[in-house]
């Protein structure tokens, strides 16, 4: 399905292959063998890729000419021959920002090309904000944490949103706050962020969370990589070999008004049985009797600690109900697994500080369900970059383009600050 | 996700490409060209494909040696210049076979290149067969079809079968019938079908429909295409760019055991409300007070057409019944478009005979659902290949791998009956 941020190379069937593609494609790929394995040498690359020794040499001249690696003294490589120069990502050239707009803060990260982190920010968001006054303070909090981290200008702008955004006109759909649905939040943000940040690139928080665990930390790696981020409602984010699924006008994972019980409670959107209306954080303070919990704006995490603090304290009642969210959760996960057959399934959102109740009753649900088709397996489990998972997303987000055509960024970029960007 | 039936340059980023790879890539390119827009010019593959004129003239010639190309005569093309030489997919080389074995029968089909019948068979199937016996009924079939046809072999051999194949170890899994699971159905096949039927390919009826509704006829070029095939359970396939999704470990598409209503009836699986248990066919005919319908093996598009034939002579129950599977089919739908974002959903098996009081009740089903999203739009429909949907993709899957590398046909094979494959 629709890998949106891919390869130079198209795996689609119109674009021909010439020689500039072809070397953007075999720079791209030794750039992104270094990004997922740290320090290496020009001979573990060429192993690697199957690209001939001389292909390597030169591939690696360009990158170091264009400032993206950076070579660090020879080492020995498990004892063969003469110590190697190794070779890893420039930190200096490139700068990316990352951006959340969540719904109840704005944050802020700005790393290096290496993955340092430079400057963040993080700023508490009014309830039910207007697009401009959100898309206003995130720039604000870019310019700040910019200014801070020492850096001119950035290669690009990762944002994740409470909201799909439409891929033909970059308008907010199924946004948190309905007030912005159809409002140009692609054009707002290009706005608002200018020229200092790159090139923007936005998706939704839980789209971003999927690319963020599919990359880094314990799942980095994972083929199938599922990702469902459940707050007031639930998102999900769907990775093949790193890469985004999309679906055809950019709706992907809307997974909340699936319907779930044909004689559930109604959902915000007339229908019965969603599951939003299921296990969105509303019901799910509702069902623990708090109906202030269910209609005002709180803190989801806090609270969710809250309940785990009770539920450790003896509470039998506040374990019944988020056992109760564990089956669902279960159920809906067993609709992804079924239907996507992932290797990985990562769950994020308040539902992170239930785990030790939540997640059995969720895995019991889905082995049930696949129990039948003997599905091979995978895992199911909280994502292991916790509430830094769409951030980290976004940031990942911002430089998927220079890892996808390191041609975009010119020889000279090795002696500015950041990158100058050649189309 | 896993596009199985993919292009020779590689989406994922572990191989490098070289001349060798690059060839293959715009050979590929330009085959795909003719075999998609029929009839064309060099003129017009070049403004296609935006391949340059020599390239474009080299890799026809290449194209035409290797007899997948044929030229016609010159034809004056919107009154420009010089008449142009055409080309065409040259059918006399190359002889692909489909075959489908299906819950009632076995089916065959013989084509040449250019996609002209040569041959086909049909042959009803005991009830439960074991998987020996199905398979040695193809082979059977299939040594008759090619016989009939006059082509000594064929390049390639597409399976549609009753089961999702592991991608692992190629055993069956989900299978229609219990007794195939786990049993080695892609070395059976192997085996049974022999080097005259070439290159084996194999997939779920679902998959192989929903691959030949994206590939031909009315719904060709859909960018994202969702087929629900329904008979006794429920599969699905989904194509991206006319590439199928196929899962972690080959299981995508087990549709048949989401959970669909925590006080449905119970699946043959043991879980509550299983799609299957609600929409399969021996659902509906319980629905329709017919348990022995629902008990016995019958010829479900019969049986379907009956209930048609009682609706239109005023049966207002059977109606109602139909209506009700019309809305579960329409939530099923739902959850796919929420989760796909598909710009085409399509529907086959027994439901296809019961279009006019299916379609609409399910249509407003989805409409309700994608509501709050604003989704923008797309088709369900009956998939226009009607019931030969899986047979037509297994013949597409038989011709995948000379179309992603057209390189691995040899240039000696225009001489001969069939293409000598090079790998």
């Amino acid at each position: 399905m629709d890998a949106r941020h891919g390869d130079a190379v198209p795996a689609g069937t119109r674009r021909p292959v010439d020689q500039t593609a072809m070397r953007a494609h075999n720079l791209g790929l030794v750039l992104r063998y270094v990004r997922d394995h740290g320090s290496c040498s020009r001979a573990q690359i060429g192993a690697a890729t199957r690209l001939t020794t001389p292909a390597v040499t030169k591939i690696v001249a360009d990158l170091l000419r264009r400032g993206l690696l950076e070579e660090t003294g020879p080492v020995q490589v498990r004892g063969r021959g003469r110590p190697a120069s190794m070779l890893r990502l420039h930190g200096r050239g490139l700068t990316a920002v990352g951006v959340e707009i969540r719904v109840d803060h704005v944050g802020v990260l700005v790393r290096d090309f290496a993955g340092t982190e430079l400057a963040s920010g993080r700023r508490p968001l009014s309830v039910d904000p207007s697009p401009r006054a959100a898309v206003r303070m995130a720039a604000a909090l870019v310019d700040e944490a910019l200014d801070r981290s020492g850096r001119a200008d950035a290669v690009g702008c990762g944002v994740a949103l409470p909201a799909l955004v439409d891929a033909h006109d970059g308008t907010a759909v199924g946004a948190h706050w309905a007030s912005w649905n159809g409002v140009p939040i692609r054009d707002l943000l290009a706005d608002a962020l200018g020229e200092r940040c790159g090139v923007l690139g936005l998706d939704s928080a839980a789209r971003l969370a999927a690319l963020a665990t599919s990359r880094l930390g314990e799942f980095r790696g994972s083929h199938q990589l599922v990702h469902l981020e459940v707050g007031a409602g639930a998102g999900v984010g769907a990775t093949t070999g790193g890469a985004l699924f999309t679906g055809a006008h950019g709706y992907a994972g809307a997974f909340g008004h699936i319907p779930m019980d044909p004689r559930g409670p109604v959902c915000t959107c007339g229908g019965a049985g969603c599951l939003n209306a299921i296990i969105g954080f509303p019901a799910f303070a509702r069902d623990l009797g708090d109906q202030a919990g269910a209609d005002e704006c709180v803190d989801y995490a806090r609270y969710a600690q809250e309940v785990a603090a009770r539920i450790r304290a003896g509470d039998a009642t506040a374990r019944e109900a988020v056992e109760r969210l564990g089956r669902w959760l279960g159920r809906a996960v067993a609709i992804l697994v079924n239907l996507l057959d992932p290797d990985t399934v990562t769950v994020g959102g308040y539902v992170l500080h239930l785990q030790p109740w939540l997640m059995d009753a969720a895995r019991a649900e889905v082995a049930a369900r696949v129990r039948s088709l003997g599905w091979p397996g995978g895992r199911l489990e909280a994502s292991p970059l916790t509430d830094q998972a769409a951030l980290l997303g976004a940031v990942t987000l911002a430089l998927e383009h220079v890892f996808a055509d390191p041609t975009t960024v010119a020889a000279t970029a090795a002696q500015g600050s950041s990158g100058r960007r050649t189309r």
